[in-house]
């Protein structure tokens, strides 16, 4: 697998200098609350007291996953192949919210089981046609995990090229709620069940039967897998989208960008990252705690603190983009604030 | 008093269109979570299918408090009207927000204890300079409490004949802490304790002193007053601004506009409006809650679930504006989003 060679943002003295900007802004002391420690973490990854963020983008990963033969998912498969065109016609949820906080919205088939049009604007990188039934083999090889993980580099170094310096992302994929949950359970150590939900819309007999195939197939990969490491996880159950993913956060977080975390699926991404690389975290905004069950102990196992709780759980990177104009508030506070000082108010704490 | 004509949006054959375009949007039922609970109260409020947000404007008031003579605050009184020159000079935590959503900040003298320079643009509605000492007489004539009404609903009026269709209101105004934590008290019926912390920074010494103030002040009036009416409470314990706030709410919602609520001291005057006339809650949406403490527990005795949680003590209408953007989310969403029909994808719940 490639390399990645994030450095941690830490610098006790630079942190100073921030902190001591922020304290005599014409504000009580911590008195903008989460816009001041969102303001210092996104000086710290820029190393600058007057940060910027430019050219926002969201890459979408979609891709199709093998376990849905399984029946552990209301959607039907073709809705990651149609939704992933409607996504770049306007009309889809991610669409509106890129549109509103002028965000580039790329779409990547990381994955598709479907013969897609490319001049749709969609980006060709699919390893393959949606990933092997995990409650039968696992999902991809290590070949094709190298290749996602690349892939996913080569999406953010395009956006980088771009000039782009803030990047979320987000995916579509029916059944990509049950990949995420076993990575969840499994590097966290957090117990299955806590880890299942709903997905997008599964009744409690659905959910039951979820966790049944979930749970036969994690006792089969730990028959077969005596290391359990992260890459044979990530191998094991999928999916191509979401490996495509961490890749993309690793290569993003190695470029020094602010990383806007989206929900459920995302988080699950960002915790195998962190695991393969720590430091990647230094670089992570976790945007929305959405509602599908468990994705408040995912958050909690890497001690982040998402910014809005809307019941989001759409996906498409929705949560991360929507919460994108309180990370503008706390850079434009930390510029555009006046200092008591220069305002002629009497500092008073 | 002036009377306010406040109609219900309430309308069950309408809601019920509006639930129906929401449900036929191309994502999973209910899975935009907030966004479509907000978007159905934007279209009640204006009867429409397709809803718009126009020329949003923050209206800050501004007044000092008698008590604050009593040692209740760690401001220095001449912090009011220091920092309401500020706002407008555009150096403020409200200026840089105002700016970042396009929202016309119009700042009104309600009360400050100071001989203003109106030619800034602050607009003179000053009924008297701060408000008298309510813990030795009450705060304000049933006059002087009868003005601040009338011209905060004049405030409304003219942003209004403006165009704005949606506002929220701010305040500065050292000590207003107090009042609004005796308002919470009587109106709510929370226990004093319960609705008491720290303003803009004090210590639990402090704190504990406030309390005895606020006690003492709270049982000489309940000594003074048979009736404890709204009005009562209003007049007794101030504040202009606060007052001036109610008015401008109750005309905002008699002219159908999407009201923001900010922080503590706002969501008391709301707990005020709506004890005068409670369908103004239909016209309300909760920006933020904040750490002051009783801030939750004043939400929960509105039935409120404000839209963020950033840990903001400011005031100035910072939590309302910075929550602005979801509500804009809300509105593009219902009239952006593609229904299943028209964008060819499968249906799935």
């Amino acid at each position: 697998m490639e390399a990645f060679n994030i450095q941690s943002t830490a610098d006790n003295d630079f942190r100073a200098q921030v902190l001591d900007k922020i304290d005599n802004l014409t504000k009580p002391k911590g008195s903008l609350g989460r816009l001041e420690s969102l303001a210092a973490q996104v000086c710290m990854i820029q190393h600058t007291l007057s940060p910027e963020l430019k050219n926002p983008c969201n890459i979408l990963f979609a891709g199709d996953h093998g376990i849905l033969a399984q029946g552990v998912s209301v959607s039907p498969k073709e809705v990651t192949w149609q939704q992933s065109y409607h996504f770049l016609e306007g009309g889809a949820g991610i669409s509106f919210l890129c549109r509103q906080h002028g965000f580039r919205l790329m779409v990547v088939d990381a994955g598709i089981d479907h013969d897609m049009d490319y001049s749709s604007g969609i980006i060709d990188m699919k390893v393959r046609k949606g990933t092997r039934d995990f409650s039968v083999e696992a999902a991809m090889t290590p070949q094709e995990l190298d290749l996602c993980i690349e892939r996913g580099a080569r999406c953010v170094d395009q956006a980088f090229a771009d000039g782009c310096n803030v990047i979320s992302f987000g995916e579509m994929g029916c059944g990509n709620t049950s990949a995420s949950s076993v990575w969840m359970h499994l590097l966290a150590g957090i117990p299955l069940a806590q880890c299942i939900g709903a997905g997008a819309g599964l009744d409690g007999k659905g959910v039951s039967h979820k966790l049944e195939v979930l749970a036969g197939a994690v006792r089969k990969f730990k028959d077969g897998n005596l290391s359990c490491s992260v890459r044979d996880i990530l191998c094991y159950f999928g999916g191509l989208e979401m490996a495509m993913a961490v890749g993309a956060m690793l290569r993003a977080a190695e470029l020094r960008m602010v990383i806007l975390v989206d929900g459920f699926i995302m988080s699950a991404c960002m915790l195998a990252a962190s695991r393969l690389c720590p430091e990647v975290l230094d670089y992570a905004i976790f945007g929305h705690q959405g509602d599908e069950s468990g994705h408040k102990l995912l958050l909690e196992s890497m001690n982040a603190r998402p910014l809005l709780h809307l019941d989001l759980r759409l996906g498409e990177g929705s949560g991360a983009v929507c919460a994108y104009p309180i990370v503008q508030s706390a850079v434009r506070m930390i510029n555009e604030m006046d200092s008591f000082r220069k305002a002629s108010v009497t500092k008073y704490f």
